[in-house]
């Protein structure tokens, strides 16, 4: 059996900020939004330019069997990105609030780390 | 600025059996390894039938200052995949040591949960 990896759907806190971040930080674009009563969640997808695959964002209200207290934990790594200028997405990025948090060097390449608005870590590449 | 999303990566406790449930559970391909020497980390690259998008399993080893305790928290809700038959899905996940978790259902479709080896959920649809 086969499977085709479909979207990465991140938990957060307050969707309208993350929206914002993944929208005016990243450029995506809102692809749809849904309510899912059964989990009593609302969830809004995010694309970028790559064949289709999205990011979900998901919200759980009050009353949700989901809405934990959040902690963004390890399992989630980081979200990768990438960018045509390093150095312009960074001055951008630093003005709209979400500076460099870390940065690594090899010979052959560089990139830097952001932090979304929950804490997930934002890889930039170029 | 636009960005383009090139990758989800995951921390794993295990390189060996989160790579196990990723190529024998969900029928990913390993399309490459490297070692990241500035993390002392070590990394393994996925991908399944989706235009190239991966899937990335981060291993930091003894030393490295992202060596901390595991917790798969709330920052990744879930990853979703797609496959062919649920239930043909299901029972083989379920032989393979991955039962179903959660199971959800509208009028319309109905999708299920199983647990990665680090605990995180895997959401598949059909």
């Amino acid at each position: 059996l086969k499977s085709k990896f479909l979207y990465t759907g991140i938990r957060v806190k307050n969707l309208k900020e993350s929206v914002d971040f993944y929208t005016k930080v990243l450029g995506m674009e809102v692809a749809g939004r849904s309510d899912i009563p059964v989990a009593k969640g609302e969830v809004v997808s995010l694309r970028s330019e790559n064949g289709g695959f999205e990011l979900e964002l998901n919200h759980y209200g009050k009353g949700s069997r989901f809405d934990k207290k959040y902690n963004p934990g390890e399992g989630l790594d980081h979200l990768a990105f990438l960018v045509d200028n390093i150095d312009d997405f960074v001055r951008k990025a630093e003005k709209l609030g979400h500076p460099v948090v870390a940065e690594m060097k090899t010979e052959k390449s560089r990139w830097v780390y952001i932090e979304d608005p929950n804490g997930i870590w934002i890889e930039i590449v170029q």
